[in-house]
């Protein structure tokens, strides 16, 4: 009751810096994005879970790198003096969750989520310090058939942003494979496989030179050159790694991978390949770790990223519950969906209402008339909207039009005391004339054009 | 790569002290009450749209009480020294957002949302420290049809719930029509009014006896006594307020809710009635605020609340845009379901797919089968898990039971070599055996029993 014309200094409207506001035609692009995930995950039986943003700080300490708990959290001290953390990823949280029903829950496990996740970075472009991420899990299966059902889901969110199966590649390696390369076949140290592990996560961002030259010097501790190194992580196929390498054929981390690409491949999947390359951050990961990558030349990037994580929930209990999961963001979805063409079908869809009933005048008698009118038409099953503002008829037209309404009708005195209104198409200009028993089947006179406008729009509701 | 094993102090499996972990169970019911909530206010035209949970601090200052912003929210400094808040409610980031784009949005502007909120208390019964909540607004409408039309969504939204028109009440009152009544009948000064409200707001919590005295006390300064006062705002309906007030029928506050109670008793609702001791907590609210109250003697209280706060957006700039708007509760919607019978239904309608295969053992060959098998019934439009787990087959079919999944198949290396398989529906323990030219109908031929099953649960997916 403050008066707030006494206010001086006005109010900021922007938002907080890195995060996004979502107006109704961003909001109507998020939707999509979600429901496409929640449709293709759901066709595989995984069910949404969801927690909280806060989560205790201690839950990232244990597992996820140093650098991501000190730098790049949101951490803050509540008034209860307990260390709180705005989840940088679900990872943890999830494992938290399984860990505590692990008694109860039929395994296997499949949930999903999409969770809002904070890291503290400059904003730049694609770096938001806030966005939604799809998490898919799937926990107790030992076989590689999870990392399978995995990828192929991945693999069918990617196709349905757009992508052909020439656009993207499916990049897989093994965490055990690296592990046994670097640490007995080479029988470099834990500190030197960490250094070098780190390295070839930048690869790409480096000149060849530069990399061989970064390579020998974290290498200084063990007698295999520099130049063998980089010669089997740039190993073409796997048949090539192991030539080079010398691993066997039937070593278990290699028909983990064979079998990966060839249950794959069964499936119709044939656009993935082992690259040693490939690193992925978290300490986590104990098996299979893959990702999708965008081979686009102007946008080359991952998509997806995942792996096996089959040790996380031993730091809840003495229990082990093997586990496999990927993330997708929705930066990254909506980026792609515009670079292949997806998007704008998804914007000229989007219309808040299906039909605006305009009033001429804010006399309650007539609203009144018109809040029932559109009672009734909403009975029918359609969305009704009263355009009731101060504006001239002609501007609440063009505003209905601006909506993407595809109908509108002018609700005045001659139509109250008539009881018969003219609703309007606004894309062919027919008009058509319902009297007060007719008003029942206006929704479906509506819904029989809108239909037509939704193909003809190519358009998702 | 750390070796967790090593780890000897376990992490708590427990969720961050007063918000709520989502299992899957409880996650269906969440997704039902945002779906319900989705669905009615989408037929009035509503947009869905979305702000990060946190906010500048600042933005909070300005208009709610100080009680709210410097004793229960949750404020903390970023790196960066800016005071960042997890937001207690949704109105002012509404208002900051319709603010930023108030000279292109075409008004009347209708806009809901689906939130988290964060509120700093003692964890307890129905108060937890943070909940979502559906916020609903309409902004650019003067008349008091916007009111009529929000008391109308929560209405609708009420019977959702499941609760009969004589379960609940709609209580209204006007900001307008108090001030007027402490401030130029009464003849009170701010202070003694703003403490009267705050009383009025208590008075279902105190004796009669107590509320008398402390009116009494309160009243310091003015020469109405405590029993008039107390009479007027005991007034059993607008007449019986009229005649103890001295306020003149065509006084445009008491026009106002006559208007609206006339108005929502043409569209069919009855049961609205003015209250003066409907008060409501926020500062910003100018007209007609609005309660639905439930009658159930054992839950009595407030399911929605809401009012016009035609002000609030002149603290960004200098236009003023007229607003009203309503918040309801996840938690006071699950209560209300549970106590009027609909939540049972919601849960027996629950399972992560239609069908589960289970593979007798891990062979990768079968594996294999099974997963193209799994994706030739999904092609169909049925939702498919494979239990690849390393249980007993009569221990899978109970967890298939457990999860409500109606069908299952068995599937070893006999299946596999004459692809022939055999689906079971566990509730009837009919058998059908399908080879692999009939894969394709298998969904087709689950889908119309689980049609049936969902008619005979009463069930929503």
């Amino acid at each position: 009751m403050k008066d707030t014309k006494a206010t001086t200094t006005k109010l900021s409207t922007e938002a907080y810096k890195g995060v996004r506001d979502f107006f109704p035609e961003e909001m109507a692009v998020e939707k999509h994005i979600f429901s496409l995930w929640r449709t293709t995950v759901e066709k595989y039986g995984y069910e949404e879970y969801a927690a909280s943003v806060l989560e205790p700080a201690e839950l990232y300490r244990a597992k996820t790198g140093d650098e991501i708990v000190n730098e790049q959290t949101y951490t803050f001290v509540d008034r209860g003096d307990r260390e709180v953390t705005l989840r940088p990823e679900m990872t943890p949280t999830v494992a938290r969750m399984v860990a505590a029903r692990r008694r109860e829950l039929p395994f296997p496990v499949r949930w999903y989520s999409i969770p809002n996740l904070f890291r503290y970075e400059q904003p730049q472009r694609g770096r938001v310090r806030e966005h939604w991420q799809l998490n898919v899990d799937i926990f107790g299966v030992t076989s590689i058939s999870a990392e399978i059902e995995l990828i192929n889901i991945a693999y069918d969110i990617t196709r349905e942003y757009g992508l052909k199966n020439t656009d993207f590649e499916i990049r897989l390696s093994n965490r055990r494979l690296m592990n046994h390369l670097f640490l007995e076949v080479l029988k470099l140290d834990a500190s030197t496989t960490h250094k070098i592990s780190k390295l070839i996560d930048r690869k790409a961002k480096m000149s060849a030179d530069v990399f061989l030259k970064e390579i020998a010097n974290a290498n200084s501790t063990s007698s295999v050159s520099a130049e063998t190194i980089v010669s089997i992580i740039e190993a073409k196929n796997i048949k090539d790694f192991m030539d080079k390498s010398g691993i066997a054929h039937d070593h278990p981390a290699i028909v983990e991978i064979e079998q990966t690409i060839d249950g794959l491949s069964a499936l119709g999947i044939k656009n993935a390949r082992f690259d040693p390359t490939l690193m992925r951050g978290f300490d986590y990961y104990t098996g299979i770790i893959f990702e999708i990558f965008d081979l686009n030349p102007e946008n080359r990037r991952s998509v997806f990223g995942g792996g096996r994580y089959d040790d996380l929930l031993s730091l809840f209990g003495n229990d082990k519950v093997t586990a496999v999961g990927f993330g997708a963001g929705d930066m990254v979805a909506e980026n792609l969906m515009e670079t292949y063409g997806k998007l704008e079908a998804i914007k000229a869809a989007h219309r808040p209402a299906d039909i605006a009933l305009c009033t001429l005048g804010d006399d309650m008698t007539l609203q009144s008339f018109a809040l029932n009118l559109a009672a009734s038409i909403r009975e029918g099953g359609a969305r009704v909207i009263i355009d009731q503002s101060n504006k001239k008829t002609g501007d609440k037209i063009a505003a209905t039009d601006k909506r993407h309404i595809p109908f509108v009708a002018i609700i005045g005195s001659n139509e109250m005391e008539s009881g018969t209104i003219s609703i309007k198409n606004l894309s062919t200009k027919e008009e058509r004339s319902f009297n007060k028993e007719q008003y029942s089947t206006i929704a479906s006179f509506i819904e029989s054009f809108v239909a037509t406008f939704d193909i003809k729009f190519n358009g998702n509701k």
